[in-house]
């Protein structure tokens, strides 16, 4: 009776073990796809034309042989680098005080369809949040919903990783957009 | 013999746990280098010469001062930046069906010799494979391989890390490419 | 009383489970802070400006539609994109033997002050170490110290992720500055 009891004991905290997952390898167990963190930000570009300097938040900076560097390209803009320095809302106002900075850039890497490729970070200095978000990844920009990495951070976000869901919000001509970008953190430190 | 038994119970699981590595500081113990992830695929990379726009699935966007965007620059094309959207296959054939896109840019980072830095993406939708991998790192591309980084993941490679080795498989002037990417996953979701 | 020493047993199982942080989600609890690596280094970017190719480590790849390539570019250099191969050394003299070289962009990204988006490798072939570490992250070049992430690494730094802090050493006119770089590895495999 003594044994058996004894034997229970070990046993549960084995099965405690396994279904809390802590196992070194393979790695595939110990995840969870909850995020830790859930944010929602807006920002806003305003790309140079050549005569709206004094708004622009953007600039074209790199062209393929029959671009230049005031109008995008034909062929879907393909092989356009923008860098930026956008505001972050909270809402979807251009006029709302802006929470943060996204600095980074894009580039056109398509010919056939407008898709884009994103290297950016968002930079925070306030009350609310002090720090940088990093993201890398594909922007397929007619989709309604694009996925990218977050690839680090720090500050407020040392060492986060997670997936930002991007959406295009408004698209005016070819000089403002604004994007929306739901940020899941499934890794906080 | 009651307590002997209990003790051993509870010395039992501790040495479970010490195994298993579980313990939140230094993390050196608990990491695998067993991928939990390995595939193998090719891309394409056919470079805008000013003649070949049908069939180019790069261009040159940014150049040093003695440079242009139709030719890749003298000394080892030091400050070309690329642009590509690149198809992926399984084999080392051009013509085999695509199973997803290559898409980010190159640059040429060195006056001495060739070597690149990388940012990409590989994208896939499919029914193998849908969803995309974000790579970044340094491509000293004179080396038989290199590793560079996989630096997250989206859809079917949600919150992916790990390491791509790529070769060159082909080499074709200066107008086409063709690299070999074994990825290695360690860590899944 | 049996059974009252073998609830204790189980207890404490349970709460050594806690303590550890053994838990599949949320993922805040089991990270630490303290550095599985930490190392100092310095580099050095020359860059390019019409009269001093053999001594450049960088050169201008990128501009605005007002700027050139020889020159930063008016407005703080906003658009300029500068590719890099410069020298990394163990303490901040440009002659130290190098211990390996920092490859890759950076891209000046705002109008009104100097600001920076970094994304480059630094990369080791030496006794000392072997491999590469990936870096990403914005550069607000006016602040004492800066805060980027280590996205990735190979080799010597399989699988690495941290945080490397950024201070400009010295900065002399548009043409020469040296970086001290203190990476602190949070994520060592």
């Amino acid at each position: 009776m003594r044994s058996k009891h004894q034997i229970s004991t070990l046993f549960l905290a084995i099965l405690l073990l396994l279904n809390l997952g802590c196992f070194a390898s393979p790695r595939k167990s110990i995840r969870s796809r909850h995020p830790c963190k859930e944010m929602v930000f807006y920002f806003h570009d305003i790309i140079y034309n050549g005569k709206n300097f004094k708004n622009a938040t953007a600039t074209i900076v790199g062209a393929p042989a029959w671009g230049n560097h005031t109008i995008l390209a034909n062929n879907n803009h393909f092989g356009n680098v923008v860098v930026f320095d956008d505001p972050i809302t909270l809402d979807n106002n251009l006029h709302s005080p802006p929470v943060g900075r996204a600095q980074g850039f894009y580039i056109y890497d398509k010919k056939e369809i407008f898709t884009a490729w994103l290297g950016f970070s968002f930079v925070f200095n306030s009350t609310a949040h002090k720090g940088s978000i990093n993201f890398a990844g594909a922007d397929p920009l007619m989709n309604k919903t694009r996925d990218i990495s977050v690839i680090g951070g720090t500050g407020d976000f040392f060492m986060s990783r997670g997936v930002a869901t991007i959406m295009t919000d408004s698209f005016e001509g070819e000089v403002y957009f604004r994007l929306r970008v739901d940020i899941k953190l499934y890794e906080c430190w």
